[in-house]
């Protein structure tokens, strides 16, 4: 099978309203309507750092996708377009047929449209571009929280985290708790539908990729504030802390990656509205704290003393 | 160095009129301008497949961003906005200097602005996906040849394939050819300004990437229409013919790839336009054949005799 071939039978693309040209010229060409933003993000996954390479086709699907997704739920846009470029060491035709099929399935419950992309040989490589769009000047920035501010998380932290603990044979966890977690790793739920409907009154969002600790970080750092948050308001699955042990629970919540959750900012009058907007995208959220002007993030635990972050675990100080 | 580092450091973008977020965020923030087409394109480069990996980091930078710019030109848009992911076995603070330096050398003699990318380990991966913007519903596209157009070629054909070959040990050129082919081969010099110039008239275009033939093949099976064109007009560096021996000779012009020049058709009413385009972007034009509706592609030789390409070469047909 020749790239091609590949690009012909795999990734036709189903034309939509503001597609004027798809996949198979130089360029796909585009109509971005007048009014609005275009936000674009971009992610290269290598094999065996960023997905095992036995992962079935189905997983790794969704996840190039879903990571990508996650970005522009951050930005509290649309995600509208993607491009997708794949090295393999080999074109395995049923293999293929199910990447390809999850992917578009993904796709379209996501409303993206494939519009273009790459397909060689080489040691598995995906890098997906994603266009999305939004009202002019309403993007979610990092830069944008204020002191005051409440600090919200979408859904669970840390499961991700235990999944991949689980599946490196670290920890054993019971059945259904690890069969929940290691969905969460392999089948993330950008938070689309809550990005766009805080949009309206949130300040500043990112999506939890690298940790709640480093992601709210950069949040800090971006907008020149500190923040404070209670360790006892962290949600996670029920039964996590208790099966992991509370530092274990603690690295899962605050250092683990790839819950693909928002950690956003919004002032604390928007309470209802936050909560109305959890209710509609039928995302739960969590208040874990508050901005405030010390330019830090203060990590409270139960008793009031300060949890401090180091590159081995914590420290917890009285 | 950290990935956060990395991106710090070199990749900081330069904010333009139309960027309202440049990297550091989830996703980088356009504002389009109303009445203007958006193309996409990305392209995935593989080290040991599609470049040497003892490259200099600045030939690599060409290359990576000179390839993905002329697919801009090939339909006519004027390149602006590049996202880059980088896969790379160790970070080298030496060679990324190397190689950024003349990234944003090239991005700026091409007016695109870095928006965004990613940067991974892993071995000598590079994803650029690019944007550009034209005049809506002006787009020249694969499908739009039309019986009786003129078929022309910019620039030289063939050089690149044979610095390839010079590369790889495979012949020995007189010094100066062998530098003008190598020179093309690692350093391909997008048509962007040849093929803004040339919208207004023109009906199909692309760029030669894979070979004359098989590009030309493109434009003809997409417009449902066929060709004739005649070797002796296909247009190469002086001497190449001479030194190479015929037979190798049409090997490099016909199915060389890396050329990057453009293949477009226009009607034949327009070749003041094609030859005054040709003179304010300062690049040659020329006519190398007709677009027919036999529905292939007709290649004559000097005699009048037809040339059929094989998979391993060339027949010769009386």
């Amino acid at each position: 099978m020749t790239e091609f071939d590949f690009i012909r039978q795999y990734l036709k693309t189903r034309q939509g309203a503001e597609v004027v040209l798809g996949i198979g010229d130089d360029a796909a060409v585009i109509r971005p309507r007048c009014g609005f933003d275009l936000c674009f993000s971009s992610d290269m996954l290598v094999g065996g750092r960023h997905f095992f390479i036995d992962e079935s086709p189905e997983d790794l699907a969704w996840k190039v996708l879903a990571v990508n997704v996650s970005d522009m739920a951050a930005m509290g846009a649309e995600p509208k377009w993607v491009l997708l470029s794949v090295a393999l060491p080999y074109l395995d035709k049923h293999w293929l047929e199910r990447f390809c099929c999850r992917f578009f399935e993904l796709s379209e419950k996501f409303g993206v449209v494939l519009i273009g992309g790459d397909t060689t040989k080489g040691e598995w490589v995906f890098n997906i571009t994603i266009a999305g769009e939004l009202p002019e000047g309403k993007a979610l920035k990092r830069s944008a929280a204020m002191v005051g501010d409440d600090i919200w998380v979408s859904g669970q932290l840390g499961s991700a985290a235990a999944g991949l603990r689980v599946k490196q044979n670290l920890c054993v966890l019971p059945e259904n708790l690890s069969a929940v977690c290691i969905d969460k790793l392999l089948r993330p739920e950008p938070r689309v539908a809550l990005g766009r409907l805080i949009l309206p009154f949130a300040n500043a969002a990112q999506d939890v990729s690298d940790g709640l600790a480093q992601d709210l970080g950069h949040i800090l750092t971006a907008s020149g504030v500190g923040a404070e948050i209670f360790v006892e308001a962290l949600p996670s699955v029920s039964g996590l802390r208790e099966e992991l042990g509370y530092e274990n629970w603690l690295s899962c919540v605050l250092s683990g990656g790839d819950d693909y959750e928002l950690v956003f900012t919004a002032p604390h009058t928007c309470r209802r509205r936050v909560e109305e907007a959890a209710e509609h995208s039928g995302v739960a959220v969590t208040r874990i704290g508050t901005i405030n002007d010390t330019g830090r993030l203060n990590i409270k635990e139960k008793d009031g003393s300060e949890l401090k972050l180091t590159s081995l675990g914590f420290d917890h100080f009285g």
